[in-house]
């Protein structure tokens, strides 16, 4: 039997709990103190501590499902056929444009951190063998540390102290975005200057940190931005796209914005479009599809254009991406049958280390939720970290003796003399004293024997904490390369010692084979993605033959990881509180209805309705309803009103502000007539109730929502199991979901919260708190 | 404004035009002819030509939503958390099962084909080379004719014959079951067998066909099959995976087969990801996702590895494919920025070929339904094609004078020296003499100047031709490398006359690269898909950098082609009057609402209905409604009924079988318990009604239909637009969708002809006719 651990009565809770979970940050004004009622009676303090326990009510959602209302519909019948060409065409013209802007921000990240981190290491370099010969390394050390904390210290402040959520690499935050929770100032310009502008701070100053992540964040921005034609930041308006100002369409735009970025970081436009679509995969059609596959196209093709000219190898195509692994040469690829039960060992390994890489950062963000919030401790953990991966990466280098000779082919752009004999290099710097790309990209390819095995093992171990504590800390930066970077220096290290236990080495002769596979075990047991990341390995390895078996080891690993812990970005979602929808309803969920999992009472508006009652019911701090069946009294009866249809708080609001009233015992004809433009004029930001006047003869006034509800919400009856409603609600991209009597009376309304309070825990089916965090 | 070519009002049919549409096709007994009222009125024919603006009645829905009955419900809720986490590993275990046989069945078709095509080309060839000398080659050519025509003539007598739902590649008849439609026969075991049998013949009797669409389907079937654990042609019950019993599973098992089946054909396993995600995404979610992909890996590693044993190389896996494009090697696959635009000038010619092909073989269909449907002329032309095809193809070498010189490491399976100077081939047998995998390859990566040019237009030519009447043939057989190997000759053959008019031939040395564009672009051009074949291309040729010129060329040939006429299996489908639902509702039928489009009026029954009446319904031949919305009268009360809930057929079906009936004035109680399992066993061939015996006194008896209907369907008001009600349809994959007034009564039905009806023609929106063909 199913069995939940902490049932309550929510269908008879009060509005404070459950309706009121659509509360909305523009009613900044209602920000008192509110406690829910369980909360209340059980006397808990205000602040409740963090915890993936709970939901937090200051997510909004986003309405996936168009409104259609008299005036949409009227427009839509207005248009022509050509008319809807002329959007397809723009469109793709629009998802063109944001593959072609992702590309030139990839670009332009990629060049101003080569040249910022080439200068850095060249000034190091020049002080490390200046007094290599006349001893007082500890000069050298602190010029580097104090270098690597500056560069931090920038990227740390423009992040804690003008836009937070610019912080990490904004994977989750767009997984959310793309689940249809509203995460506050996320797609916003500024939030993309602090990302670009943070994440070349915190490449250059050595954290152990990818820029590939924070570039789907910046393609979803750079979507966001020109989809909607408009800068509200700029206050510029070009009059374009209007149409696409609504959440559907901007949903679409920002998927393909991702993927362009996943492209941009890669060099992986399949890859990118099965990001998007393992991210948000319930609102896919083909055409939508193709135009994200365009975008992801357009954006590889504009970084490599580019690059290609800044490497004075104009035309060149065959660096499509951030990060390149370097071509596998199809000698070297062959595997064998009895090295796949290998590959899976390794993957097996890397969901081990991924699942202790995730508990140890989990337990370091609740440590960081609870003492490090302040913005000035962030910076200032920031600068530690930097100070601490500088100084741990210089001792190991200086205590090793791993010289390799210089060969005339080096590809090192830094090699470190230090203590080696002269024509040789200390192997430990190539590791530690390079960008994390070039690092793997050296793991993988150079020569068997150029790395000894306790150099690797050392390196690992280092680099696995150095990289676990920099994960979260407030700046923007990506964990994709620190992964591979630690899977690869484990991987090619079993590739060395399986070589060196055989006798006959020559199939283990190549290590880098193995650093690849290491370091798709290790991200994926950190990550958990599959079938895009797949992809992706094979996209930037530019070869297929190891498509098997880094499918074989992504999957080792995350099952593997799954027994321990969930993906890195799934606790950092648990961790905020997000009620996010996962793809279906927790399986023993089949004996809760809608009638247990709805809120009620609920607020219903009439159709032609008061004014003065209108502005109380959004004013209402205590609940904050964002959506208001409509409901139809029989004129002259006694039975009760019936749903005719559904209204949202941002529409209502636009109506009071253009006031939309019919004063009493006048006709219809005398109401102003507001078109579709106005609502999308104040797309997305809506003014607050408060700033709204409406003068006491006013409230007597009467507003007819006929025109502006919603006359055909979905609706389910009261004895709808929850996996129907969670696979309506998803399927369709819901925000409210009106729950309705055998008479169609309104008895309830399903949002968000509702659903995303059940999960399934170690113990069947667990309730979620809600929560004002 | 939109506008209807024609308009009528459906609102007002009776139920012969509109419900009717879910005509069973188990209902044999009632096949008199009906016509709808329309056709009646203008006294048309019985037999309606064939044409593309019908819609056939003959195809049923299959039900992608769960039916969640009380049964249901109460099996879910029994069901513990464990017993989920063991459903979903043996769904993992059937996805695993369905690779394995799906890579074991290609590994036999590859095998038989590979020994039986040897056979017959070394035949022929010592024949020719006997006869060069001493003159009287046309006994050759007719040995030659007579063993293709042999070989074809027992693939068309299987297939039409035994099952002609075997004919043609299958990819067709999978995009209707994903989408939803049932076609009779298409997964059972006889299918498969024929299907198998019939590709080998037609393979190996020289035909201008392919083994890879017909994987496709077999993988399809091979899901169907193994994940009922029963089989009801061999009449065996293996009595496991009942849960998988009923259409949702079903389907999302048939989507990994299809999978599995590009996977094994292609080499490529996120190809056959994308390949199902493209046909029938509306389903999708991450944990299907991930087992399609798996038993994708599955499928082409068991293939790999058993083909592997077969070329005596045990162990390499490198070869993942039936076709392998073979390895491009990384130094000739560079490509320039100056080289995009001659690529997209080559797709643009692609999609012109491919719609000049979709549109000869539009025509040849036409004439096939009309003239060419009986089972003896099917075979007739099948050998026809045959004989000719070998007759072209002796007709070309032998008046070839392309020859080659025989180099020490030769690839040529089975040169032909025919009047060459020993020591060289007939360059033209090459293309011909061979089969069409081997000939793409040798096209792909033979040296510059091993065909000349008018070699490669001439062999265009014929096999463009040759290869357009063979599609479509009673015979099973796949387009995809008829059309890669058309595209890789006129490719190749752009090649070598871009390298003769510039004089610095160095950069164009590389023709074998034009051939790989020229293939994708006809692929493209014939068959439009995009992302998946994009994928697949570059699975199979082992290297990603081509990724970006495959990309632009399929987009171009798509864009162009579909200027002119659709892609050959939308045609296909259109030919055959297939209800199919396309992804969005037409752009410009927003003004049409729920009231317009469904059908009424509905029969309904009460939830404790007289047997007689629904023996009377079932039986009634002029209807033949699959769904009836159940009502409850409220009782004494002079209301109208209010909808309750939703009984299919099938079940009445099964109900009447077990005799569930309550006598009048008794409890309940006596009523025999049916367990969900009776339901399953009859799945999915329920029986007709006529084979049904029920008594007179049986008649008086009653049903309660409560515990069995589902008793929350989705229901939409009658004023919801048809994009609405469309993404509802399409996104929950429904079968009925009951249209309700705002007091919940029923007042019509939705079906999937209801909403395939309606298409965007030349002239904006237009109605099909619906019609018994």
């Amino acid at each position: 039997m199913a069995n939940i651990t902490k049932k309550v009565s929510w269908s008879s809770r009060a509005d404070e709990s459950g309706a009121a979970g659509e509360g909305t940050p523009l009613l900044n004004g209602s920000e008192q103190p509110k406690l829910s009622r369980q909360d209340s009676l059980r006397g808990r303090p205000k602040e409740i501590p963090h915890n993936e326990k709970l939901l937090s009510l200051k997510y909004e959602s986003l309405d996936y499902d168009n409104i259609e209302n008299q005036l949409f519909l009227e427009e839509e019948r207005r248009m022509s056929y050509m008319g809807f060409r002329c959007l397809e065409i723009s469109r793709w013209v629009v998802c063109g444009l944001i593959g072609f802007l992702t590309g030139l921000i990839a670009c332009m990240i990629d060049i101003v951190v080569e040249e910022l981190a080439g200068i850095k290491y060249q000034v190091v370099k020049e002080n490390i063998e200046k007094f290599t010969e006349v001893g007082g390394l500890s000069i050298s050390l602190i010029l580097w540390a104090v270098l690597n904390s500056v560069f931090v210290m920038l990227g740390a402040i423009i992040v804690a102290f003008f836009e937070p959520i610019a912080a990490g690499s904004g994977i989750p935050q767009i997984k959310c975005y793309l689940n249809g929770v509203k995460i506050p100032r996320v797609v916003r310009l500024k939030t993309l200057l602090v990302k670009v502008c943070g994440v070349i701070c915190s490449v250059v100053g050595g954290l152990a940190v990818g820029k590939e992540g924070p570039m789907i964040h910046s393609g979803a921005v750079v979507a966001a931005g020109v989809s909607q034609g408009r800068s509200t930041s700029l206050k510029r308006d070009f009059k374009i796209f209007e149409y696409f100002r609504r959440d559907t369409e901007k949903r679409d735009f920002v998927s393909a914005g991702a993927a362009a970025g996943v492209s941009a970081a890669f060099g992986a436009p399949v890859g990118g479009v099965l990001f998007s679509l393992e991210e948000g995969a319930s609102f896919w059609n083909q055409m939508l599809t193709w135009r994200i596959f365009f975008a992801s196209m357009i954006s590889t093709f504009t970084l490599n254009f580019f690059l290609s000219i800044y490497h004075n190898n104009p035309g060149d195509l065959s660096n499509p991406g951030l990060i390149n692994f370097g071509r596998f040469e199809n000698e070297r690829v062959a595997y064998n049958l009895y090295e796949i039960p290998l590959f899976i060992a390794m993957g097996a390994i890397g969901g081990l280390l991924g699942a202790l890489f995730n508990v140890l950062n989990y337990w370091l963000t609740i440590f960081r939720i609870r003492y490090v919030h302040r913005p000035c401790l962030q910076v200032m953990e920031a600068m530690l970290v930097a100070a601490v991966t500088a100084t741990v990466s210089f001792t190991m280098i200086y205590f090793s003796n791993d010289c390799q000779p210089l060969g005339p082919e080096h590809t090192e752009e830094y090699p470190l003399q230090l203590f080696c004999a002269d024509g040789e290099y200390n192997s430990m710097a190539t590791a530690f004293f390079n960008t994390p790309e070039r690092s793997v990209r050296s793991l993988f390819h150079n020569q068997p024997g150029t790395y000894n095995p306790l150099t690797l093992g050392l390196f690992t171990l280092t680099y696995f904490f150095l990289a676990c504590w920099t994960y979260g800390l407030a700046v923007s930066a990506g964990v994709f390369i620190p992964s591979l970077l630690i899977g690869a220096a484990w991987g090619r290290l079993c590739g060395i010692l399986l070589a060196s236990i055989t006798s006959n080495g020559s199939i283990w002769a190549d290590p880098g084979k193995y650093a690849l596979i290491g370091a798709a075990a290790q991200l994926g047991g950190i990550v958990r993605m599959t079938l895009s990341l797949t992809v992706i390995m094979v996209e930037a390895t530019g070869n297929v033959t190891y498509g098997l078996p880094i499918m074989l080891v992504l999957m080792t690993a995350k099952i593997v990881g799954d027994y321990f812990v969930e993906g890195l970005y799934d606790i950092h979602i648990k961790l905020q509180s997000v009620p996010f929808l996962h793809w279906e309803a927790p399986a023993t969920s089949h004996w809760l209805t809608a009638r247990e999992v709805m809120s009620s009472p609920v607020t219903c508006l009439n159709r032609i309705e008061k004014v003065g009652t209108i502005v109380d019911v959004l004013s209402n701090t205590s609940t904050n309803h964002n959506g208001f069946p409509v409901v139809a009294q029989v004129a002259g009866s006694d039975e009760p009103a019936k749903l005719c249809g559904l209204i949202l708080r941002s529409q209502l609001i636009v109506l009071l502000k253009h006031k939309v009233f019919v004063e009493l015992a006048r006709s219809r004809l005398t109401q102003r007539k507001l078109q579709l433009k106005d609502f999308r004029d104040a797309y997305p930001r809506f003014p607050p109730i408060q700033s709204i006047h409406v003068s006491q003869d006013e409230r007597e006034c009467m507003m007819d929502l006929t025109e502006f509800m919603n006359a055909t919400p979905y609706t389910v009856p009261q004895e709808t199991s929850l996996p129907r409603v969670f696979k309506l609600f998803r399927a369709l991209g819901l925000r409210h979901l009106v729950v309705v009597d055998d008479e169609n009376r309104v008895v309830g309304l399903v949002t968000r919260k509702d659903l995303a309070r059940y999960h399934l825990g170690k113990h069947g089916l667990e309730e979620l708190q809600l929560a004002q965090t």
